[in-house]
């Protein structure tokens, strides 16, 4: 298996074709963007604690039956996939009021939800991803209804399984973003699972431990991201 | 039953309490705003016609089983309504694709929508009235999740019997807002139902014949909600 071609550069990440056409590589860059690209900076060594996070948290996700794109670690910013056809929607699910919960509908930042809550995001960076309900997908013919409840049903299951997970770490999962995609007719969870993708705040004392520090510039951004893979994999 | 103090001033109504403590008197004004309140003007008459097509379509919708706010006509500008506790949510049903789903989502203006869609939004000037799911209707108190299903079920039922009816007024009924509130537990339809709070587009040549006349300095305002009244009601 061969590393060809540049398929596609992210904000985040290149892929990579390969040798076999069902396998894709991940990089994972240091570069870091927010508020749709507007803010744009680096993060020393972001690739590498997302790429080996990511590995570790596909691996743990896998454990529990869920089925995710996630091949093998090739390198410390290299990920083999199996390569995906992406669901245009990205996946939101909150546990504790933040970011777009406080900005948009004027939720507390901090509240403790009563139950998780899953929203759908249209995944199109000119339109600035906005928010969308059920039907607005089905309408826009980004996967068939049962394929909608199915990613849904999906991350309810990742987040009961990483929400308890983190807590051992002493971290709060306060919210997160998954993006699925179709491989061989079947789902597979996508993407990454970073503090790029996930809000944490630390249990005892709420300190932002993810990419927040860079959004809202509190400092020590490095420091959390290493901070976070030194909680969930000792290193 | 006397007319007495002003309850609330609105962007379109006035509000009074009534010596019946279960009626109210809603008084439509000329005033138009837009964009949630950003741009402001008159457009002579529009109190009228508005207050006279919602009294005309409340008492169509009643005919159907549709259960509403509307008591009796009592000026060309008074309402006489049940009290209502509204429920913060916009209803809005979509039939063809304008304003904030070509704007947001990206759909083509005019492309007609292969079923109705619901959507919700919170009923919030401060916030500019976001658009939420059905969880953050449920999670913010609005409704129980059985009143917000009843809530969706009637925009859908009244959908259905208006589109016909203003089809056949050779009016497309492009999209519109509804508002509902409880009246001694009861779910009632409240508000108005006129061109300020819906989209008409004549059936031939598409001209559009409501509030994005003002919106989008079109001319011709005054005209096009004479227009609708005369279509709907032949005065």
């Amino acid at each position: 298996m061969q590393k060809l071609q540049q398929l596609y550069e992210g904000k985040a990440k290149k892929v990579f074709a390969t040798s076999d056409p069902d396998l894709i590589i991940q990089e994972f860059k240091d570069d870091a963007t927010a508020f749709n690209g507007v803010k744009r900076g680096q993060i020393a060594e972001k690739g590498i604690v997302n790429n080996q996070l990511s590995c570790h948290l596909f691996r743990y996700l896998e454990s529990f039956g869920i089925k995710t794109h996630f091949v093998e670690e090739l390198s410390p910013r290299e990920m083999l996939c199996k390569s995906l056809k992406i669901i245009k929607v990205e996946v939101v699910m909150r546990n504790i009021a933040a970011g777009s919960l406080v900005k948009r509908l004027g939720f507390t930042e901090g509240t403790e939800l009563p139950y998780p809550i899953v929203e759908l995001y249209l995944k199109d960076d000119a339109l600035g991803d906005p928010l969308m309900n059920d039907m607005h997908a089905a309408l826009l013919g980004l996967a068939s209804p049962d394929e909608l409840e199915f990613i849904k049903q999906q991350a309810t299951k990742i987040n009961s399984i990483l929400k308890d997970y983190f807590l051992g770490k002493d971290l709060k999962l306060v919210d997160f973003k998954l993006e699925f995609g179709k491989h061989k007719d079947e789902i597979l969870l996508g993407d990454e699972i970073s503090p790029d993708t996930c809000r944490f705040w630390d249990k005892s004392t709420n300190k932002k431990l993810d990419k927040d520090r860079f959004r809202q510039d509190l400092g020590n951004v490095e420091d959390a991201y290493i901070e976070v893979r030194h909680r969930v994999m000792g290193v």
